[in-house]
């Protein structure tokens, strides 16, 4: 039950983006967000603590940026282009470097599987909400 | 398309609390930290800006609140009970006050009530997850 | 060189508590943060990070806490005092228990230690700043 | 009291760029994103605030994107040098942008000098780190 799109529909700023997209990327950051800090809770946790290292330091560094993409973006009042692409592109990295390492413990832990998942869903959608602002 | 509850039935800690309950929880925390963030700039762009300065405000502490609380949450590992309560004891104050002051400006701004009532839906979860944690 | 008193001194709503420890919660909240997320961090690189693990849930726990308590704190505007008194609490028990934690390693491992000293601060300070606010 | 450096001095692992210009950057972006939360607070309680909503916005984004910054850099564990250097750089960004915005009402609002001061102290230091990663 997302409040979004409803919130972004009653904003008195004019939109500068496709609505859509725009929403659909804010909800993607913040669930990323989330998917991130559980996997590095749950790396935490396993018996192969100390091979996770890299896993959890990377998990940790995109829950922040994904944190901080989606506040940005909610925001509509007097919109600055030039930050929010920065920090679209830096999600974007943040994302593909942390779905990369859980893709490698994905056959072995099914939450790093998961949050790999979760972590190229929100790539894409950057770069989807990237290409509506050019 | 949220990844709480995947990540929660793969996590390697035992739960130490009903699963559901917890997860819709930590899902309601950052749908309304989002609510409020999205509030907070609609009230900021309107022209009765002067109005809703305590508006603004409060959406910025529940916000802030609002994503310590699912982050918190969000961890299983080492679980420390006492922490976890008083933090949803604080969210549920925090979305109760923040509820309280949107319902005034409901009538007017469509977006105080749609924030409105995810601060009340929040408050009503951590009431629920703080009964199941007794 | 912190800009956490000029930026309160030149704040145009009415001060409500004491500036001088309002001041030095606010700073001492963002250094406690900042010490735990190092200190997380640091256990995280160490041989023994099997045996961290419950330091490291709880280090993070109370840096998104103490992140919370000063943005909240900062804020001024508006005051609201039942939120900013229970998040005190909370920020208050997080840092007792994660300076427990910390304490628990000082002996062997120096960024604990240090750690345990930054929480064991933030937990004085919050008291201080609640004996003011009663 | 700042625990940045100790914290870092006591970290086992290597370090991999340089100490002195990486603590001050983490310590600057903690200090502009406490210094914006507090304008942007300031600005909202002005009589004026209306013509300072831009500069809110900007207050609130520069916040969040300091404070994500300022976390992952804390992080040794693991360094991966693209994620932070685009960090850098979007951090750069906002902090520029903030300030120029703040430095148009540092006439009449001194909040604003103080925290235009703040946002082109941590833009500088951002640059220093970026160099000396390069």
């Amino acid at each position: 039950m997302s409040y979004v799109e409803p919130m972004l529909e009653t904003h008195p700023w004019p939109g500068h983006v496709d609505r859509g997209t725009l929403a659909e990327c804010i909800e993607t950051c913040f669930e990323c967000a989330q998917s991130c800090t559980s996997c590095g809770d749950a790396c935490l946790s396993e018996e192969a603590v100390a091979e996770l290292r890299k896993c959890i330091r990377l998990n940790l560094d995109c829950a922040d940026v994904c944190d901080a993409t989606g506040r940005v973006l909610t925001r509509q009042t007097a919109y600055d282009a030039p930050t929010s692409k920065a920090l679209l592109e830096t999600c974007h990295e943040a994302c593909a470097t942390c779905a990369e390492e859980c893709e490698r413990h994905a056959d072995v832990h099914e939450h790093c599987r998961v949050c790999a998942e979760a972590c190229r869903r929100c790539e894409r959608v950057c770069d989807e909400l990237l290409a509506k602002m050019r």
